[in-house]
């Protein structure tokens, strides 16, 4: 049986198979060796995502059928202003930090050998996100950035590995357009920008694609002069 | 339960969740409905196939998670001239169709419930197919439209839906170059073409992303003034 890495998070999780996404790349480097499964849910915040675990992981596997490793993408929603037109979306930061400790914990019960993998949210284009008539962005880099922040803390807090997406991203040239769409989500280039990332913490964690073995034989394993010794 | 669409076939198949992919486009279209679990073999003919569907198949569920459809895609190898470079991978025509028949009944048997679409091979741009010192094309469109034309017989003959990918991708202007990378394998838009075939049959079948339940609240659904009233 293969393994599986669950992506689970927010928007940005659910758009990831969209062309060029990071999780269809995921999917696409894995393709002989690895299952990746899709539970994006475009607008949650934390909060939510807690409330939610049960359902959203239904039927993904029991025990004996762990996933390898799971996801955890969450808090571009919770970082939305309080006072802005996101302004529901937004969760505190002490109880985002709570809410990440409390995810973590549901997949350390449900699957104890998974890899939690934790990943910041991305950083903010302001003036992409500006609306009129209130002429005001609805998220802030710095904002963003506080809850990127808090979240390598309580990975750091649980030994779980995470991903630094706020910095990462700010690291590639003229990041706001070249890494955002729209000043939240990722353009192709800010897709491949955290594929790599995720590569990185899974070879870290040894679930490299060298590594895992593939369910059936390589094309070019197969002897051209006598086919059936490979499949009988 | 999500339900689950599996692609089985060969490296058109293995390669759907490229950039663009007409399998990841599916996991896209279903984010939040389907799971799509990728099965793709690059080089593999029918008779391979056949051989290693109990390995293929492993893990993916029992009669009680029958996924909801399968693709089979395969015939492009079964194609390959038998005097040329992939001759060993090349399949006598009455062979192939007997494969697929037996395809088909492994899945009818596995998973009764399951629908199983037969996807045709694609068409050849016999040009982009030669190599030196041959100066041979291993395979020619001709004979991927003889096999094309079996896969449909076979279909009709057993009442399953079939995709007639060589028909349809010599209907786009300048196929050979605007749908094939390499005179065999898909461009973007290639992808595309095969993508918006299988949502038509999946939405004849019942399986349309309108139709198919989400397994949780979309956020427009989420109250703004008391989304505790959706997470409760």
């Amino acid at each position: 049986m293969r393994p599986k890495l669950v992506l689970f998070g927010d928007s940005i999780t659910e758009a990831s198979f969209s062309d060029g996404g990071w999780g269809a790349s995921l999917a696409h480097l894995f393709a002989r060796k690895a299952d990746v499964i899709l539970r994006g849910y475009s607008g949650y915040n934390t909060r939510w995502a807690v409330k939610i675990l049960d359902k959203a992981m239904a039927g993904i596997g029991g025990d004996a059928e762990s996933p390898a490793a799971v996801t955890v993408f969450f808090g571009a929603n919770d970082a939305s202003l309080p006072d802005q037109r996101c302004g529901f979306q937004h969760v505190p930061l002490e109880e985002y930090r709570e809410n990440l400790r409390s995810i973590h914990a549901y997949f350390k019960k449900k699957w104890p050998s998974a890899a939690v993998i934790f990943i910041a949210p991305p950083p903010i284009d302001e003036e992409a996100r500006i609306k009129y008539p209130s002429g005001q962005a609805e998220r802030t880099n710095e904002a963003a950035g506080k809850f990127a922040k808090a979240c390598i803390a309580v990975a750091k807090e649980l030994s779980t590995p995470v991903i630094d997406t706020w910095s990462k991203m700010q690291e590639i040239p003229n990041w706001r357009k070249s890494t955002l769409s729209d000043g939240l989500h990722f353009t192709t280039l800010g897709n491949k920008v955290l594929f790599y990332q995720v590569v990185n913490i899974l070879i870290d964690l040894g679930l490299s694609e060298e590594k895992l073995p593939a369910d059936l034989p390589y094309f070019y394993e197969v002897d051209p002069n006598d086919p059936s010794k490979t499949f009988g």
